[in-house]
């Protein structure tokens, strides 16, 4: 863990290595997940069945290569009824707050008598990529798939990779709920490329969504404008704005939440108080003790770790914004004039009784969110991802005398005679 | 010219190859690309001077890195009025459009007593890629550069390669009129670097927006998660949807309209009376001989010009959707009744007076439309390619103990304890 002060004379370099440091995989999979793709296209299933065997060590054609609906609702069927009542009210609440993203359609008349207007539609097919393993979770089945469906894709598609052709029953339990249409046990790039170009079994879907390892990531790179792609992610992160009146051990708590993801997870503590910030130090190393996640939550705290300490709290959006953190916690009494300042957030948790995981599952908004400083120019997963604007233009001829002129005189000036004749043709002139 | 008719036998078949021929070029910059791109990151300025001198003639240090705003002025107020009215209308309907799609920010309490909002901010900055020399169009510039103004980036550069240091006088003054804070002389793969990286003298941005050849589009592929970045952009297509009720010249021109742009450029017409078409046919013949930019328009349309006779439109959305046009003009008696059937399209004109012309310049909408069928998962560029989205979520005491036991049960199933402890320490367990 990094203990830095504001009022250090280093402190803006210092801080500056932090922000720079992007904490992403340089592993160079390019040519791999490029032969991959290639493969997928010339030979299909061929390709898929030949990779599963390989990397997931089972045959498809003896496992199934899809999940069937029925065995989605026996999963669900079987889950524990807490688990299920969770699952439950967590889909419920996604789906009421993607339902009032859902973006309304334009129809107007200008006073030029040019009637404008766009229109939104769904995609017809999406992709959702689901990690196998120990990553394979089924909260980021329902916020990767219940937007999809909000939006309303006809055609919503998991790819999973099932290694040794075991199956994760709460993923199917959450496919189930969601409304998922298709799951397939296929992973890996070539299951991202099935999905963009299509294989004699698979058709292709227009979006792919949902995280992945390397490979996926530079899959869906690569495939970016033969389908749409949602961010590319990176490792989580969070930062917490504390001040002395919080308990040591619930911000602690919440440090952990984000480092007990992955080693290259980054957790970093903003606070005006240097006793707390030690006594939060300090119950970090006392939550660790007890954590069945500790090696990780550990390993991330160690590597990853920042405590600042601050004079005031005025100096914190600037660092949150320097930051862009995916995730940023307020923990002071007033949370609000500092959430005013920060630009750059995928998402924001107010006062003391937000803790950053109940936005993981429960909360609503969507837990996908722009990582490694994306937060600058990037949002987080929403129903827009899963749909497209058409704009729409009409004009009567009062409108096209009105405005057709200047865009025959622009066209000329751009060299693009035909432009112009297309409208002078219609000026009677 | 390719002529189909959906009664042939063989119809499915040729249009699947009108769907599935991209037109787009093969060229395989990525490895080129990906050198430039390191070398500016190493090299910085000393990389852009030496890639400016071998590609555009020029010598940085001698012509000037930047265009000062006088000098964008001074173009502007040289323009031959009728054309500096026509800029100034076409930026006037263009800043009211995108103004209205300004996206609202959201705050509610719902039955639970969660508080759930989002917020819109604009990116710090944001830059804009002008190509130089034929394709250098202000209108173009406008297109990119009012969205980003409107949606309130505060950082607008331009970069734009001069050719021989000469520079486009139409272009500055659409850079002073759209309120361009910087122009810089650079441009290629190694201007986009610039400005995702930034180097001594370029600040970074935040998005890059604009069309470029194959390399700066390869760059912005590369570079796409370390900025943000527009669609990749393919060839210009147009689907013409019209009855016999037309005058065939203004058809011809408007199939034109989008062949006189470049050779790979597309113009389709779907037609339900053969004869009609046939006038049309000739009408092109007649139109290409007095066209000043006949040679790339004629190449166009024998490439790549298709006639697709239909018995009865009815038959038009499903064909207009598996083309998922960039441009779709329905000229017809009730267009509406076929846009509202016509799910994929970048921008849709209405009736037998908006050609698409008007749509490049003065209708308002944005002319940065997708293409090469992206228009199935993407949209035109808007003032939200500006901006991204911070979710926020707030708690109290009762909301907490309300959904916060499903959050800890779902944080215990996928194995992350410390999401789980983060809530229950805070629930008094």
């Amino acid at each position: 863990m990094l203990r830095l002060s504001s009022t250090d004379p280093g402190f803006a370099e210092a801080f500056a290595r932090v922000v720079s440091d992007r904490r992403e995989s340089a592993v160079d999979v390019a040519a791999d997940v490029a032969a991959i793709i290639a493969d997928v296209r010339r030979r299909g299933d061929g390709a898929l069945a030949e990779l599963t065997a390989k990397f997931d060590r089972h045959d498809l054609d003896a496992s199934g290569w899809q999940i069937d609906a029925p065995a989605c609702k026996a999963a669900f069927d079987a889950l524990e009824p807490t688990l299920r009542d969770a699952l439950e009210l967590a889909a419920a609440r996604i789906r009421a707050y993607h339902v009032a993203q859902l973006p309304e359609d334009r129809d107007y008349t200008d006073a030029a008598g040019v009637r404008l207007g766009a229109t939104w539609n769904a995609v017809d097919a999406a992709g959702l990529y689901v990690p196998g393993g120990r990553a394979a979770y089924p909260s980021s089945l329902l916020m990767n798939a219940i937007p999809a469906k909000v939006a309303g894709v006809a055609r919503l598609v998991v790819v999973t990779p099932t290694p040794g052709g075991e199956v994760n029953p709460l993923v199917l339990a959450a496919a189930h709920l969601a409304g998922v249409d298709e799951v397939w046990r296929v992973g890996g790039a070539h299951a991202v490329a099935a999905l963009a170009y299509g294989t004699e079994r698979v058709a292709p879907v227009d979006v792919v969504t949902g995280p992945g390892n390397a490979w996926v990531a530079e899959a869906k790179r690569q495939l970016y404008g033969v389908v749409g792609i949602d961010m590319v992610a990176g490792p989580s992160e969070i930062l917490v704005i504390a001040d002395a009146r919080n308990e040591p051990r619930r911000i602690a708590a919440d440090l952990l939440s984000q480092a007990e993801h992955d080693p290259t997870s980054q957790s970093i503590l903003i606070c005006d108080d240097a006793g707390f910030a030690d006594a939060v130090a300090e119950a970090v190393e006392e939550e660790l003790r007890a954590l069945a996640t500790q090696p990780t939550a550990r390993e991330s705290w160690a590597a990853n770790g920042v405590i600042i300490d601050v004079a005031d709290f005025d100096e914190a959006p600037a660092l949150a914004n320097a930051l862009a953190a995916e995730h940023v916690e307020i923990a002071t009494d007033d949370p609000e004039s500092l959430m005013r300042r920060i630009r750059h957030a995928g998402s924001v948790f107010l006062g003391r009784l937000t803790p950053e995981a109940v936005g993981d599952y429960v909360a609503g908004p969507n837990h996908v969110l722009p990582t490694g400083r994306r937060a600058r120019f990037s949002s987080g997963l929403s129903v827009l991802d899963f749909m497209k604007r058409t704009s729409f233009i009409q004009l009567d001829q009062a409108a096209l005398e009105a405005i057709g002129p200047a865009a025959v005189a622009l066209a000329d000036a751009e060299g693009l005679p035909a432009h112009a004749r297309s409208i002078s043709v219609r000026l009677g002139q």
